[in-house]
């Protein structure tokens, strides 16, 4: 959206809305969401519009930018996964923990694609939704730091590494059905393998991939 | 292009045409190869004969289905797959046969990601682009029995796993030139130590994948 202000006032509380504000509110989440998981976060803000049944005014009225909409649509996504990998962390068992945190995630990536999207893009002005981030990622890097302290995760283990895997599996969760939940099941299998520590085999470089700091949407 | 007929007479042999109408087939051509590769192959003819500067008639006339295109485009690819593979069978030491023909692979998809997708899809009409994948396949599947013979490699692993990391490769190699190149040789090592047999643990079964019958372009 060239030349859109993205930087206006965040969108009024839902709380405070009249009902049909807040049915149209929903309406636009529900396509987002839809689309999203479709599409990818790439999506016109106007063929959301249009799925939703609502102008391009009214949805811009309520979600003043892509960024506004796309952290509203999965931040409650992003704090299960939080809460997830935070779970797992629990686990007295650290590779148990490493394969639960890596699990969840890939079964949270087979459910909704474009939370994957959303997972490995920054938006820095989302603030709440940059802090869930933050949490999700802290404790997945302790959670690598205690399998790899035990000597149950290879060392040369790189957080890249799960941002590749996710990219690998997004692919494969876009397979139809069957095919999506066997592939990426049989996929996290083969790869959890090949991190374990025993018999690890030297490995070429990490590619220069970082969670949120990987793409930014085309257009805003 | 519903309604298009697609058994109509093959196109004329190149060597035949007139140095106008060869000149216009090199364009089209020329102009799929870079469609099939950023755009995937469901993209529209009409969006090819556009990119090559010809009219759509003109395209039709010398590609008379998407199928005589994308098989015209992708034979010399498919043709050096096959032999790559071959070539990788005639090593001695079967475990490093396998790993020659999966890395082989894997680079030429990183060179051409529209050779992936044609490499995937059946075209049962183009029955010497069929003819390359069956000799591709077989050698592929000599070369698995071997290294399974010698224990080398896991017993377990199946033709579909072949399809699983393409589709996987795939969509590391639609990254960025740096991130493509380091991410599709570390998603590899990390597969190829997963197919070893030493230690191997048990797997989820395979997903329903197979080379040439996985999916079919949406339109013709």
């Amino acid at each position: 959206m060239p030349g859109h202000p993205s930087r206006i006032a965040p969108p009024p509380e839902a709380a405070g809305l009249r009902a049909d504000a807040r049915h149209n509110r929903d309406r636009i989440l529900d396509a987002a969401r839809e689309a999203f998981a479709t599409r990818g976060l790439d999506v016109p803000m106007a063929a959301i519009a249009r799925r939703a049944g609502v102008g391009v005014a009214t949805l811009y009225r309520r979600f003043p930018s892509r960024e506004s909409l796309v952290t509203e649509v999965f931040a409650d996504q992003l704090d299960a996964c939080g809460a997830a990998v935070e779970e797992a962390m629990a686990d007295p068992d650290p590779w148990r923990a490493f394969r639960t945190a890596i699990e969840k995630v890939c079964a949270m990536q087979l459910a909704d694609r474009g939370f994957t999207a959303a997972f490995l893009t920054a938006f820095p002005e989302a603030v709440d939704f940059e802090r869930l981030r933050a949490r999700a990622e802290l404790c997945f890097a302790e959670v690598v730091r205690r399998a790899k302290d035990a000597g149950q995760l290879r060392a040369d283990f790189e957080p890249a590494d799960l941002v590749l895997l996710l990219k690998a599996g997004n692919a494969i969760a876009a397979e139809p059905g069957e095919v999506a939940a066997a592939g990426s099941r049989r996929l996290v299998a083969y790869l959890l393998q090949a991190f374990r520590a025993e018999h690890a085999e030297p490995l070429p470089p990490a590619p220069p991939l970082g969670l949120g700091h990987v793409y930014a949407p085309a257009a805003r």
